[in-house]
This record gives C-alpha cells, structure tokens and sequence, in this order.
C-alpha cells in the first residue's frame, strides 16, 4: 500500500508547506475531519481547507511514523509553535514543569481513503500531564 | 505484515483479558515502553508487566484499528474505567460539558518489533478538552 503511505505522507508535507492546491488535491469533497477531544467534525474539503487556512499561529509539522494499510493510514507527527515561547514564558523559568513543552508536542492523524483520495480524518493532540504518584519504583522520567 | 498486525491485536486482546503470561510472551524482554505527555519510561518485560498488574482501577480495552507494516503498528482503542460512573457524578447531572466522557476515551499505542516481538511501545492518553474560539462558522459539534 504504498499509495496510502505515500498519500499520508504528503498530506503533512503539503500541510506544512501550505501548499494548499495540492493539499485540497488529496482530499475527497466529501472528506469528514473529526476532532473526539473536542467533539468537533467538519464536513467536507472546503470548510476543512479554511479550517487550515484560518487556523491561526505559526505552525509547524513534521512527520515521525507512517503506516498504512489498504483502509487505515496513521501519521504520528511533531507540531511546533513557532515564537510561541516568545510570548512570555521564556524568560520566566519553568513555573510549572510542563511549560517548557508547550511549544511542540506529538499529534496523530488517522485517516480512511477511498479512490486514491482521503475520505475521513481524525485527529488527537494529546497535552502534557503529570504522573500519577505510585509507580515511581517502575518509572524514570525524561 | 499479518504477523505484526495480529501482535497488536493480541496485545490490547491479552492485556483487557489480564492473561499476564500470553501478555508478556508478545515482548521482548528489553521492551521499552514510553509515555511522552507524561515523559515516563518503563524499561524491560518485568516492569513493565508489574505496571500494568498494579494499574488501578477495573480498566478495560477495546480495539478500534490496527494498522502495521514491516516496522512499526498502531493501536487506536477505547478505554473504559468500569465503576467510574458510579463513583460521584452519575446522578448530578453535567457539572461540566466533559464529564459525561470521563469514564471512556480513546487510546493509541505505537509498536515497534523484531523477531516476532515487541521491542517498543508509545502511549497516547489524549483528554478532553473545549473548543477553541473562532472557527463555529466551520464546526459541529457532537
């Protein structure tokens, strides 16, 4: 199924260029984007492709891991902020410990195709937390 | 790769059946196992197999989809806090617009093997959380 990696991997890649044209060119018109964190679906290419357009910051994505299958495509990436630590931590040490993360974290992408185009995208932007206490005599941290 | 793909399923199957010896005989015995949103790291079958026998809670699994080639696999599953419901907020009605989901949510795992094993896995524990503002124009919500 390298036409489903390949199809994966050049949905972040033109996502990340803004490369908008050949972006929309990957998508069914009848594409589903779906964010379960948030319970938010959007229906259809162009209110996704001005989700992207209007979604506001200077953001930033990079591949880590594609698979693919002939149904299932996941894309584990990183998403950075740029001058995001500009804003106002920076220079404030870290008043709490996950501060410093903010600016860049890993997000998933699942994906469903149909015709050589994508038909469903799901995605999850998982945030930061702090342990649980009790496992720390199994646990090192980083 | 029907062999890494039916790894995986057996890993979320054997792990909500708490049958800890087929569990364990799917990892390596140099398994690693990582939580980035928390920067945990668990290294080795043994600890491993004790973090999740002592893991708190009646928990339960269930497998949404699976995708693996050559190198790398992907669980997408639901997991559920049996009794959770029962503990408080059943009958107070919607204190906040998520507590409804607190009992259940998605999961993904990200594998990786060698020889028939599995050598790593990478949790995503993704929450809830509220939209942000300026893009209802685009959005349901469900």
């Amino acid at each position: 199924m390298g036409g489903h990696r390949e199809l994966v991997e050049r949905f972040i890649a033109t996502l990340e260029a803004r490369d908008w044209a050949a972006w929309a060119g990957l998508l069914h018109p009848d594409v589903v984007y779906e964010i379960p964190q948030s319970r938010e679906r959007i229906r259809g290419r162009d209110r996704y492709l001005r989700f992207n357009q209007e979604y506001p910051g200077d953001w930033h994505l990079r591949t880590k891991i594609v698979i693919a299958d002939k149904e299932h495509g996941v894309a584990w990436f990183e998403w950075r902020l740029s001058g995001r630590l500009d804003e106002g931590s920076a220079d404030e040490g870290s008043a709490d410990e996950g501060s410093a993360d903010e600016g860049s974290a890993d997000g998933m992408a699942f994906f469903e195709f149909a015709d050589g185009l994508i038909t469903r995208v799901t995605d999850f932007w998982p945030e930061p937390y702090e342990p649980p206490a009790g496992r720390e005599h199994l646990v090192e941290r980083w």
